[in-house]
């Protein structure tokens, strides 16, 4: 079961959801990690590079929805059987980094690489995102750093949550610059995936944080 | 300089932007650390309880506001002279945490006490923070703890910035659900502020997170 599932959301991951189903929308089928003109000329440019990248296969962009289908809600109702999801609440649910407006928060593609296990995520950060007049807010980095490691850690180990999550800031980011998150597995331990990840400026000459993070695989036989 | 900055930044956490002056806008001034519609039974009951133990000083609620005032923002042009702070993103900057509408975010409230050097913040996750389904997404509480903890260690040493962020994340906290965030400030070493925090539910028997960060003062002689 947990294989099945894991497959099912590395599926979602790297093809989207399957169309033509009954619960089928616009909102839901809107891939939010193309580009859209709210993406300055840096972000345009990585954009292309990596997409360039991707032509033999060595890289695959990642797609991004606002939503989660329902597919995916039943999954976890397997690993969290007494978790309380109210309807009402689930109908209002969106992924977080996507539930800001278009070029107001986070805008950001990903792409995967699966001969290195490794994840780039190109990211800009918008102007509801300030903490500091003028930089990101630590929790807005943090939040960027935690989906991208997230992902990096699903595509190669299967479904997992977040345990332990150890960020060193070492530049303010300036809002709406456009940085790379580099991230990676280092290693699998049993139900750990331990990843890490920096974040530098387009040009790598500037490090901005540095991550690393333990992820723990869902394991449907045992109460998490 | 610093002090005096220090001091700007300590009267406005505490008791909110001067009125009066040629910036002042509704948006400016509304205090979303106040209850609102959205707040669940939950949230009311805490919020209330924490007024009452504010009564006798020994507490102190902060007020909370989506823009920085025009004040707050000259400040950080003394720490960070070379900072590009583009007239057109600065215009229309936003606190990250208030930034998302109401009852679909952030909705908090924090209280300081000052003989203790804590900082509490009272919690509801709405549905636009989400990450796994039916679950806050970890840089939404990566948010939350970040804002708290930098709310107890400004009160206490002066404008700072987080150097360190790292979080245990024990348990999954459910949308929609409050929670209470505790901070604290454990030791001062020259620039450097050392706070922790845990987060709880209402009746403290589930542990959801702990934390332990690294803040550092600001110190306008040297180039940060």
């Amino acid at each position: 079961m947990l294989r099945g599932c894991a497959g099912l959301l590395r599926s979602w991951a790297l093809r989207g959801p399957k169309r033509g189903r009954s619960f089928s929308s616009e909102v839901l089928h809107v891939d939010h990690s193309l580009p859209n003109p709210s993406w300055n000329e840096d972000m345009r440019l990585l954009f292309d590079q990596f997409m360039k990248k991707s032509e033999d296969g060595s890289w695959k962009r990642l797609p991004s929805y606002k939503c989660n289908p329902p597919e995916r809600i039943e999954d976890v109702k397997i690993f969290f059987p007494d978790a309380k999801l109210l309807k009402e609440q689930m109908s209002q649910a969106q992924q977080f980094p996507r539930s800001l407006g278009e070029g107001v928060g986070f805008e950001y593609a990903m792409f995967h690489n699966h001969v290195e296990d490794r994840t780039v995520c190109i990211f800009q950060g918008g102007p509801h995102l300030q903490g500091v007049p003028g930089f990101l807010h630590g929790g807005a980095i943090a939040t960027m750093i935690d989906s991208a490691l997230g992902m990096c850690a699903i595509l190669t180990g299967g479904i997992a949550m977040t345990a332990n999550l150890n960020i060193n800031f070492r530049r303010p980011i300036p809002l709406c610059s456009v940085v790379v998150i580099n991230c990676q597995l280092d290693r699998v331990e049993g139900r750990k995936l331990f990843v890490s990840c920096n974040i530098r400026s387009m040009d790598e000459k500037t490090l901005y944080s540095e991550a690393t993070s333990t992820f723990v695989k869902l394991d449907p036989k045992k109460k998490n």
